[in-house]
């Protein structure tokens, strides 16, 4: 008999049926024997219903009421929940965020778990109910109610799972768990069984769209292990975990295709201390995310060079205007602009053992003719920005290269 | 600078155009350097929309679980309501009925306000904020959310009033307040200037749909003076209060109609202590409300009487079931149901100082050749049961003679 936190994403919620659905999965594993709580999302649609009613009233609502006003969607679902696992004769009760002990920051729309005391939790499944909880929500210690912002469930999930020391935590979403690249891309691409934090949170970054970064450096952080898996099938799905000595043997765990990056290139910039800092710094300022930077070498005497850099794609007219308002001041010639490229990375933790990955990949890539216009590698990743109309040409010899 | 608790219902938030309007007229009283208290009610169509889910999953949902769904109804107006004050560039913020010390018993669904304590609302004031709170809606002290039935709104807004001893509590709705008579039916009727508890009540429980009852009995037994109006219109409303001496000059208050009651009649009922009783506790025992009861003289020597009572009309057809249950046992002939009735009542504290109204009254019809069936009494009220299609016409004769 184990304590399984079980997490359902807002599709998985979607409808009264689909609400059923779920009540049906959760009687099946507390059949078992097993004592479960459920994490659910807004059903899909609702949230963006409610985002629309407060731009209706104004552009920009206040934050803690937005809050307020979101937490609604959550609540509604472990309502209808309760009621179907009532329906199906399983005791079931609801809780909100704030009733379920998750104590946050008071940081509306991205409020930080700091704490969940899981005593009510406790109770309730010592009585025999299945306990289901409203994801993406809280209350500071004041009694506020604030939300966890994009990705906020599965941030729920885990670390209710880390306070509950569940045996089992597992995201049911609408993908069979994490594959070796995008099936709609690389149609030979397989489920992993296991991937590590660091591998997944790389993936993540590099455009895998299956978790929010921020849920998986959570479990990273608590040790939390956790499955990604469908919540219309009844497959295994992918087991996220910590590194083990058997996952060195694979070298890459997978390769991902990002299209949402734009390239930004600063021409001549003037080799003097202090000249990249202040060029990121006023892009950081207008909350702007940088991804890749290469900056190659001087061109000879005189002192100049180039700096790219990549950004997303919807930032890219608000990030030309910020540099061509410090062109002058910091005396670069100008920035160029290049919304069609994409970015592809090959990710595992394998590669730290294994000399000649970046050599083998740069290889397959010429051998299709492919150019590379930027690299920049970490310790388990490494990425490349080609073409766009080259993107998923490249996925899939790199798929095929590393992983077939 | 007075402090006003304002009440808005279902209609008047309907939408997110209408929630503006509201604020508007909010920001209007803050504008004059009132302090404001508001209380909304979801937004009409929402409650029942809630309601559908629920049925989806299951017919009679649990009512615990009915009250977490219920209670987000609320909440997203609060929201949406203090965002519309933002707009107006007026402080405003919002709160839960458990956020603003919304103490209720555990009866979910049908919650009685226990206690109001309302040092975070104070505290709100002072900063210089319109509070909006969630009406409809409380907290047990154990922490599980609750709502208050049918007219809960009314109710939180009348009982924060008493809690923080506004100077003013006014209830906007889409009538313009408390009328002699239904201008649909009477288009003579005139809107009063203020009206006791006491009429008020029995003008409610004699089919006046403006407020529940309870909303009037709370304010009767906290003295909480009162203010029906329009959101639509900045008319004076009626002012709810305890009686003056001013209030008895005038006979009767209003004339009120009620198409929803149902007569049963048992015909031939043993004239033996406890029989009554027997019936009506069956009755009582299947939650039917009895509205007038009417017994007639015994029918000479042998001992036997018809008894006649009116219910509300959905309720007969369980009435009668009950009822052929137990006419062996209690010994009655049969039980006369007619649904062809009306009920008409004239209302007023004026008639305790004042002899003769009954007469008057039952002389009036009889002139317009209306057959009453049934007459019933209180110390300010008098009903009498019609014909269904005489109803009309006997409320403005009643009108006629008494109010114009």
């Amino acid at each position: 008999m184990a304590l399984i936190v079980q997490k359902y994403g807002g599709t998985s919620v979607g409808s009264t049926e689909r609400i059923k659905h779920v009540a049906g999965r959760v009687a099946a594993y507390r059949g078992k024997g097993h004592r479960v709580v459920v994490i659910v999302s807004a059903m899909s649609g609702v949230t963006d219903r409610l985002i629309g009613l407060a731009r209706d009233i104004m552009p920009l609502p206040n934050e803690r009421e937005m809050d307020m006003l979101l937490a609604t969607g959550e609540q509604t679902t472990i309502a209808l929940t309760a009621m179907a696992l009532h329906a199906l004769k399983v005791p079931a009760i609801s809780l909100t965020g704030a009733q379920a002990g998750i104590t946050t920051d008071g940081v509306h729309t991205k409020a930080k778990i700091q704490n969940i005391t899981p005593k009510q939790v406790h109770r309730l499944l010592d009585d025999g109910n299945v306990v289901i909880v409203a994801g993406f929500q809280g209350q500071t210690p004041e009694g506020q109610i604030t939300t966890l912002g994009r990705g906020g469930s599965d941030l729920s999930a885990i670390a209710m799972a880390g306070a509950l020391k569940a045996d089992l935590c597992q995201i049911y979403t609408d993908v069979d768990g994490v594959y070796t690249s995008d099936p709609r891309v690389v149609p030979s691409a397989r489920k992993l069984g296991e991937i590590s934090y660091d591998e997944m949170l790389e993936l993540a970054g590099a455009g895998a769209k299956v978790m929010q970064l921020r849920s998986v450096e959570f479990a990273k952080k608590f040790k939390v292990v956790f499955e990604v898996r469908s919540s219309l099938n009844d497959n295994p799905g992918t087991i996220v975990k910590e590194e083990t000595q058997s996952m060195e043997s694979v070298v890459i765990r997978g390769v991902s295709l990002d299209r949402n990056q734009a390239k930004i290139t600063l021409v001549h910039v003037p080799d003097q201390p202090g000249a990249a800092a202040r060029i990121f710094k006023a892009i950081a300022d207008s909350a702007i995310n940088v991804d890749m930077i290469v900056q190659t070498a001087s061109h000879g005497a005189g002192g100049a060079t180039d700096i790219s850099f990549t950004i997303d794609k919807p930032d890219l007219l608000k990030a030309k205007k910020v540099l061509d308002g410090i062109g002058n001041a910091i005396g670069f010639k100008h920035a160029a602009a290049d919304e069609n490229i994409s970015k592809v990375s090959i990710v595992g933790v394998g590669m730290r053992s294994h000399s000649g990955v970046a050599a083998k990949m740069f290889e397959a890539l010429a051998d299709a003719g492919i150019n590379i216009e930027m690299i920049s590698t970490s310790e388990i990743k490494i990425s490349v920005v080609v073409k766009a109309d080259k993107g998923e040409s490249a996925t899939r010899i790199l798929h095929r290269v590393f992983l077939e």
